[in-house]
């Protein structure tokens, strides 16, 4: 079985996970609409992410803060000065490009080593290399680039009535930022000692000049991150504490490790305040490996930054230890949006069900029962059950986000919550009548098996823990 | 006991419910950050909305769409055309003011009756009851407007590169439109018959002039917003069952009846495509009363003006009646916000709980279990018993948001766990360890019972039931 990203993108549509945003507008460039499947996919996923990182774990506490912030804070994280990407147009085509990708790719197409990470260069740079290679167009091949100018990538807007400078917002290119500027505030609020950590699950805007591959990268986008607070000197400890967190994580919701690789950071490719990252990545289908999670130990940069730019002290006091400190931080942070990606790539699967003689081929998530859309499909044998079923659907939808689905042969039925990763269906027969039990199809191993409707509650909740 | 907006920001602030956005520098107007207790908070409100509209009603699904959409929506929404306050300044003082609330404050000090809603006139019409009332500056007393111009509401921004009228794009003002553009691809996805209902949860913007009391008015803010389409000529009907369904999911939330107030829109309040609105109003303490909740019967306007913008047909096969038709909506929107702060000040209270004589003064917050951001408390009653105390936090935590503490005596733990509205309080004490019990406390009654720890699962489920 081949899995493309092509049959991915045709069930999500087709199935309502992910519509084209604006689609009877014909659309708006790479923006998506998570459709009546999609939003319990990724509302599941935000919800296994903050029981895990918030609620259960005892160190952990969350905020929710505004898109908006004030610009000094674009000031103080260095997203004003340095957030751009290095853009020249062909002359000719008059196509637009990333400088930096048209060089790395050029240098791996050709075999050329860089001595550095073009991340580092200049526009000048950038341009003499290019020069002095006769890099040409990859469009239409000629060698007539304008010159380069750096682009940023935050979202501009005005608050008030004048579209001047002092009115200029922008829209949050991460939510990290929101946790830095409240440090104090939680700490204060929270009670927390150091170590502790902030979570924050909210959208985030980039101005991506080249989005692509669905969900994977787009312009608007949810991100879950996590700034947690250590002292100076343990922040290793910590990071490998947050790098084997966040991998149990995905293999605790079914991420198989053969598509999950650690990927660490070699000394020149890390950013000049960070003394470790590792990238956890994914076997996307449109590549080989595709950045999933970005886990950094970013010393004590960020909470520095604000501390000079605003004038307000960011430190703390250790009362064990009598030392006050600006606390060290580990930042892991998930794109919602991406994450929600790996899962349906990697719940997707094509099964013969029949024999070698005989296929009967199904389409099926495989999803972990914690975060399929639909938990349980409530079937009547036949429509003359509805009354019976339609009880036992209100009953369960207490608890589950469940489907009634009455339509077709029972067969067909099974097929279709399959397709949509619904990990139990609930038959309603006419035993049921008398027996008050129904039967109970899992998804997986499409066993059935006979439950009380009365148990049907505790039955569930066992299967569905995480 | 007076409840003072005062009271209820400076707890919201000191607790870590909502802390002014940005404020290291400063603050950004009117923007405002959950902390550690409002994001629980407002995340259970969020949660008791979508369990009661979407996952336990057998009508409705859900969507969650992008905030940026195509410019074309905002055109066939109206929002591009008429979305506008209606602004003019004082030549002398240089205030800035909305002519339409100028007007309606000087009618009503003046005891002057409006012919209609001054929402309908002209800039003309304003301009001429100014002169011709000789109305003054609200602040400076004198008699010196410029003319009044239109100002959108709309936040606008750009997608792409250049900053021009191709590129520019807005944050959307209201989540309802992202429903209205899908609703065919949802019907398709879901296979729902009308009646049904697509509900959303998500963020708006709109860029107000005059924002404030607290999270009442911002200019970022979230909605619950549900559109439920029906066959035209069964609008009243469901009008009338989602407002009183709406009416009851306040009072199911511990809103009393005192506190909530139904008003209906007389016919020339009534926008022109709508048969009926209400608006549920709360007693909020810092007016008389505050719009919580529209619920508006807006006939098939949206899906029309949808359609005959983008050319795509929005109408629905009945197959039934084997009739076409385009079908009404009945679109109950609420601010997750307002609604968030509607519980704040409802739950809040100061009790004597000692004697007339001996008085003994407790701030307390009785939310419901369901929406309290703390749900159990859970208390060793000496050092010397963490151990055993962090084993049932533990395992509570699986389940519900807890705290621990083990700071200060059991007294001071407990009215700190009262006025963030924690419900139930775990005290693990001496005996525990032998009998493998412990004591709840209740907020309100402020009673204490003995309960098994592997029964606390069990018995707190009961509680929190919603």
């Amino acid at each position: 079985m081949e899995k493309t990203m092509e049959k991915i993108v045709a069930l999500a549509k087709n199935r309502g996970f992910v519509y084209a945003g604006s689609e009877i507008y014909g659309g708006l460039s790479n923006t998506w609409d998570y459709g009546n499947l999609g939003v319990e996919l990724k509302n599941n996923v935000k919800k296994a992410w903050w029981k895990k990182f918030i609620q259960e774990n005892p160190y952990n506490v969350g905020v929710d803060c505004a898109i908006l912030m004030n610009p000094q804070t674009w000031v103080a994280s260095g997203h004003l000065g340095g957030f751009s990407d290095p853009l020249m147009d062909c002359k000719e085509c008059h196509e637009r490009f990333r400088a930096d990708k048209v060089i790395e790719d050029y240098a791996l197409e050709n075999g050329i080593t860089l001595e550095s990470s073009v991340d580092g260069w200049s526009n000048e740079e950038m341009e003499k290399f290019i020069e002095d290679n006769n890099i040409p167009c990859p469009t239409c091949g000629k060698h007539s680039f304008t010159s380069i100018r750096q682009f940023n990538l935050m979202f501009k807007t005005f608050q008030g009535v004048t579209e001047d400078a002092k009115n200029t917002v922008y829209l949050r290119p991460e939510t990290a930022q929101g946790i830095f500027v409240n440090f104090k505030n939680v700490q204060r609020t929270s009670r927390k000692k150091v170590p502790f950590g902030i979570g924050q699950i909210g959208k985030s805007f980039r101005n991506e000049i080249t989005p692509g591959n669905f969900i994977f990268r787009t312009r608007e986008f949810e991100q879950m991150e996590l700034e947690f607070f250590c002292k100076p000197g343990t922040q290793t400890e910590w990071f490998n504490y947050w790098r084997s967190f966040c991998y149990e994580w995905l293999k605790g919701l079914g991420i198989k490790e053969e598509n999950l690789r650690l990927r660490d950071h070699d000394p020149e490719e890390l950013s000049f305040y960070s003394d470790h990252t590792t990238d956890i990545e994914y076997a996307f289908p449109f590549t080989d490996w595709g950045e999933l999670w970005g886990i950094a130990s970013r010393t004590d940069y960020d909470l520095t930054q604000h501390q000079n730019t605003s004038g307000e002290p960011m430190d703390y006091f250790d009362d064990e230890t009598n030392e006050k400190y600006i606390p060290y931080v580990v930042e892991p942070s998930l794109g919602a949006d991406r994450v929600t990606l790996a899962f349906l790539c990697e719940a997707y699967d094509e099964e013969n069900i029949g024999t070698e003689e005989k296929p009967d081929m199904r389409t099926v998530l495989h999803f972990h029962p914690a975060i399929a859309p639909v938990k349980v499909g409530v079937l009547p044998l036949s429509k003359k059950l509805n009354e019976g079923a339609e009880k036992v659907f209100a009953e369960l939808s207490k608890y589950y986000n469940c489907e009634f689905d009455d339509r077709g042969n029972i067969g067909k039925r099974y097929r279709r919550q399959d397709e949509i990763g619904t990990p139990f269906c609930v038959t309603y027969d006419f035993d049921s009548e008398e027996d008050g039990a129904v039967t109970v199809r899992d998804r997986d191993t499409m066993e059935q098996e006979r439950v009380k409707i009365e148990d049907l509650k505790a039955y569930f909740e066992k299967k569905f823990e995480f």
